[in-house]
């Protein structure tokens, strides 16, 4: 191609974008055969089809003007006070107006990082920490540091490495890809100290309503409202296709999240708010959540018996009380991107954990999802993966 | 608010980001009574209810799993293919591979924004240009310069103006909010000009469907494809509450457009996309979008002959051929903005056209929108325009 025929010059920010290393994984590992428990995808088997089929006859019967038509940049008024209320129950309280509707919480991520990051300026992640907010904040040219972590998540005095920064994204509730969970006295301990620091939070909360066991502790945003950003979605107790996410954010926030709202789509499809809506209004996640749970708490042991069956000596991983991932470490010096094609050979996929690390990524790590496939292949998967691990060694 | 209950600290590109001066008008002006020719709201009565009652429930019984499920971020693929065919048949000949949908054609200004603009970086638009484009450009700190337009659009020598910038934003068909529409010769010299001067296009088309009498000449990226980006809509021919829009690229921007599309916001809703293609797939377009000229047709008479009937000496305004706006320049001297509580005074509102110009707005300028209400109010509302603006001189 000559240079007449490329006019276009990209923007410095562009280098900072590349292709998502999962989507390239999904894509090898996607052929007929795999068992992969590499994606994140939610099990279709707990999407509401039929509650979806009488919602969107009743919105396209009672209100298909005003659903198909332009609507309100920060969502559809119904639907942010049903949130407001929903995260009440965890004990944010917030007025409905603090509520944006966007379009996934991955676009949450996005308004955030264009609102907050100036190139150059410093953030913090947890290592690991999930990949789509690293991609999310990346155009946005930020100089990413990572702070201390332990199984509860980022230790309090690991603080100190964010001096300056923007905020901390932080994801507590069965992290993705660690699976991990924050307990009460780290979130105390956490906040305390941000609060000390000056540091803002960004809490991302996805898994949350995915526990099985006992739900997880009260929201970093219930402890600091005026220092914390949070992140909530319908993609895991509904379905991702919606795309259908909020942001909740402090009064000094909001109008700039809302103006890059607009700027960046106008609004969320109105169509499938008002479908959420009229699923969702009269308690209907009180009945479907708790099925999510059984299902995805049977698949969890039935992840956890395999890998106590077949998993050679040290291996390590913690049991997750929710979500959807199990985390393994490896022997020390195996490399989990090496060995991945050799577990495709034999039929299986996993996402290697180096992904994950805004900087000195753990090569001997790697995520399993327990929630796509169903029990049985978890088994079969798990094998082939210790037979491809046995045979590396 | 103390210090200590604000940690936060804004991005500098946040003091780009303002209130959508429309939006705000629209909320003034939506009380009840107003005859409202301000908002670019399609008519309802042109949506497709009952096709869309029968693709969402196709779509659920078909594919529930599939269209509820996360899934490619390009797009869905026959939607795609269905994007390449429709745009092939106006000129502009590309793989599906090219196509990328979007949450709205919004969404494809902020992704060609956040790619192809630095920070201090020179970007060119029209004098008037869409308000919209200029908010989504905004949060990425250009220069924004305008090349001088006639009645047909951007003079060929005014790129002059343009020298070194990173594209030139251009909507050649019905534009919002000049309504005015690019003839043949005009489109070949601007390719030419632009070509010879290396600067790329972005062209916006969410109107081109909506001719009244004739079909408007071959797009720019039919003429300098390598040079061309390409954002369409299906707002405006089937209901802007779905948001769905595509951007056409040349390879060279290809892949970044769409890493940014997936940090943005990972997909456009998949139910969405499997509904408009079900909708569109079997030539619903070829007999829904005529019914739409003939109504809107219709309303761009009434308003014509509402205007013809009322305003006084010294008004100017073009008769579109298509789209949805009139463009009326008022005497030299009359300010519209200071006009606008007097219009709403009496019962109508409009929208400035200051708010359309990068630099040097032009005071005694304003759109109404002739799509949105009835024709009985379009003449009342007209009326009441000019007698707001005969008590005022």
């Amino acid at each position: 191609m000559t240079s007449l025929s490329t006019p276009w010059q990209l923007a410095r920010r562009a280098e900072r974008m590349n292709p998502s290393v999962i989507r390239e994984i999904l894509k090898i590992t996607e052929r007929p055969g795999v068992i992969s428990l590499a994606g994140g995808l939610p099990s279709p088997d707990t999407f509401p089809i039929e509650a979806m089929r009488e919602a969107t006859t009743r919105v396209l019967r009672d209100a298909p003007r005003e659903a198909l038509q332009y609507a309100a940049s920060e969502g559809y008024a119904p639907l942010r006070e049903w949130v407001a209320q929903h995260v009440a129950e965890k004990g944010v309280i917030v007025d409905p107006s603090q509520v944006l509707i966007t379009t996934g919480s991955q676009q949450g991520l996005d308004l955030v990082g264009k609102v907050l990051i100036d190139a150059g300026s410093t953030i913090a992640v947890e290592a690991p920490t999930y990949l789509g907010a690293l991609q999310a904040f990346a155009p946005y040219e930020p100089e990413v540091v990572t702070v201390a972590c332990d199984e509860h998540g980022p230790l309090p005095e690991g603080l100190n490495a964010a001096k300056g920064a923007r905020f901390l994204y932080v994801l507590p509730n069965f992290q993705n890809p660690s699976g991990r969970c924050m307990g009460e006295a780290r979130r105390a301990a956490l906040t305390d100290a941000a609060r000390a620091n000056g540091l803002p939070l960004v809490e991302d909360n996805p898994y949350g309503d995915l526990w099985f066991d006992a739900e997880p502790p009260a929201p970093l945003a219930s402890r600091w409202a005026q220092g914390t950003v949070y992140l909530g979605s319908f993609s895991k107790v509904l379905a991702p296709g919606l795309r259908l996410g909020y942001v909740i954010a402090p009064q000094a926030l909001g109008p700039k999240l809302l103006q890059a709202k607009q700027a960046a789509d106008l609004h969320t499809p109105g169509f499938n708010q008002r479908v959420v809506h009229e699923v969702i209004r009269n308690g209907f996640l009180d009945q479907h959540v708790p099925t999510i749970h059984a299902r995805y708490k049977a698949h969890r042991d039935a992840m956890r018996g395999a890998l106590e069956a077949h998993m050679p000596a040290g291996c390590y991983w913690t049991v997750p009380s929710g979500g959807m991932f199990f985390w393994v470490e490896l022997p020390a010096g195996v490399d989990a991107v090496a060995l991945l094609p050799k577990a495709v050979e034999r039929g299986m996929a996993y996402v290697p954990g180096a992904a994950f690390f805004a900087s000195a990524p753990r090569l001997n790590t790697l995520r399993l999802s327990f929630v796509t496939v169903a029990p049985d292949l978890i088994e079969r998967g798990v094998a082939m993966l210790a037979q491809a691990l046995k045979a590396n060694s």
